[in-house]
């Protein structure tokens, strides 16, 4: 795989310049207390900026002007944080980035029209980018953006009736499927797709993008959720074993119910069909310690690691005959940066 | 004041034909059981239809075209009712049509999901009307929604600030700035304003609609006020004195805290200070008895009557100069039909 040496410079460059723009659109203003100085508050909190890094280097591999390729960067990372924000309330999430989420904060019914509010500025500074691409390209990229919230609320929708069924009987397919939807759309197949759109100035064979947007987000989504059982809580920035409290459906947490011997499987289900407040710690290090006996996150590291390397030989095949750049060596090194992140 | 005879045929008729483009937005398909079944719960439980009818009936006073109207109008219906899905989330609302508010039945998690696919159901029916309207035009109508929803979320925002803060010491004025953003903008200004740009191609001196617009509007909301406290529930839809549980600063509200005594005002702010579970449904008598003994009701009318006499000086200002026919009368009668409605 290719050598990761790019991607953090690229993505501290990449990540300013969108934060700037990002900052414009985040300018205080009334209602302030009760809105747009919440609406900032995630943005500010920092992030890797791997979204609008990957949809400005993409967008400069096909030749797109750089002015133009952040203002779409910048509108994906604010709806990236509408989603967070609406994510956070539906998955009654506790932390992020390091500090209490927004509703624990200020309550669900100011978070939720904060979400509400941060997806109207992305609309905003998409619908800005229309005087540099011109009306066509303009909606052209619209569209595009559409379709990735519309995959992504997909996404959200079938993890929410997981939990509210208390699924017990998934597979490695379903949850591939639900990250594709959920994860992969806005956080890597978006990106690509949005940068070629402006790289080439309408390209509508956009569809190439697909399974190497599927493989490298599926890859960053499992890496993500190993590091919520093992990372580092300080560097994670959520709680750690957020994700069983959470109920969520894990590769980790699916591969178990599949390994689990029957009382085991029958106790597990029990205790996710309890209501959050109700799982005590002590379920939670069962949980914990039953997927270390039953090897699910060795399992789901070679799954991560499958999928990147698949995402490495879709990368070849998409750009190899593009000249060597900065920009090129940064996505190719995604693969392997995804399963090395910390 | 214009008789308001053709208001509930048009209503009938336009209402119908958006009802149809609604329809064919709310398809049902996967994942149904958890998100698009529930998308079409609240568009399918009706409603007046004032809104795509003032604009239907707006874009043929000015010349357009009905089937792009229809279009336009049936995605301003679905943004309604997006709103209306996160609005109850917000306000904690038990009731809507007549029946329990989608998170009352679902849950808040997949209840606010709901509410951001309908969001970009509406996107999607604005997008497919380019091919229609051209890249430019559809820019247009574009910026025009997303310039009435950022007004709606700001309205929302000054509301939830003022519950939240339980403000006690609000004036007319203060209620007047919050309706024209979280009411007018979304229900009468912007039907009139986009039905405006769709009629002349692509005028831009949309201003001269914000006046009539929030006068109606105001009456509008007002009234609607007024029959939560003293409608009957069948036909009104939701819980009588529901604003009253949530603390909502009607009118009344606010009329009754400048006219109570200092020991009433202090029991009144203590009482919406309570969490909402806590209200019990004497202190909810007792308010709305203390409303009649200072005939806040009454203060309202009189008030929503001056509005839509204002609302219909303006209207006569914008239309005069336009030949007579059945959609400017209707546009004419609004005012006065508002008033009436039960």
């Amino acid at each position: 795989m290719q050598a990761v040496a790019d991607v953090p410079e690229v993505l501290e460059e990449y990540g300013e310049l969108t934060r700037a723009v990002v900052s414009e659109y985040l300018r205080p203003r009334e209602p302030l207390r009760h809105l747009y100085g919440l609406a900032a508050d995630y943005p500010h909190r920092g992030g890797r900026m791997l979204r609008p890094s990957l949809c400005i280097a993409t967008a400069r591999v096909f030749g797109a002007d750089i002015d133009v390729a952040v203002r779409v960067a910048a509108a994906l990372e604010l709806l990236h944080n509408a989603f967070l924000v609406h994510d956070d309330v539906e998955d009654e999430s506790e932390e992020r980035r390091g500090r209490p989420t927004l509703h624990a904060q200020h309550g669900v019914p100011i978070a939720v029209n904060v979400g509400d509010a941060l997806a109207l500025i992305a609309l905003r500074a998409l619908i800005d980018c229309r005087t540099r691409l011109g009306p066509r390209l303009g909606m052209l990229v619209l569209e595009e953006t559409e379709r990735m919230a519309r995959e992504s609320v997909e996404g959200q929708a079938i993890e929410l009736g997981w939990r509210e069924d208390n699924a017990t009987e998934l597979a490695d397919e379903d949850y591939l499927k639900m990250v594709l939807k959920k994860t992969c759309w806005y956080s890597t197949i978006y990106p690509a797709r949005a940068g070629a759109l402006l790289g080439s100035g309408g390209e509508r064979d956009l569809d190439r993008f697909v399974r190497f947007g599927f493989f490298l987000g599926a890859a960053f989504q499992i890496q993500d959720d190993i590091l919520n059982l093992v990372g580092d809580s300080r560097k994670y920035g959520k709680e750690i074993d957020g994700d069983i409290r959470e109920g969520k459906r894990t590769l980790m947490l699916i591969r178990l119910f599949t390994e689990a011997a029957a009382p085991e499987k029958r106790r597990l289900s029990e205790l996710l069909a309890k209501p959050r407040c109700e799982r005590r710690e002590s379920d939670i290090a069962w949980v914990r310690s039953l997927m270390d006996h039953h090897e699910c996150i060795e399992y789901s590291r070679r799954t991560g690691h499958a999928l990147a390397g698949a995402a490495q030989a879709e990368c070849e095949r998409l750009y190899r005959h593009l000249p060597d750049s900065r920009d090129k060596r940064f996505i190719q090194a995604l693969p392997l940066w995804v399963l090395e992140r910390r």
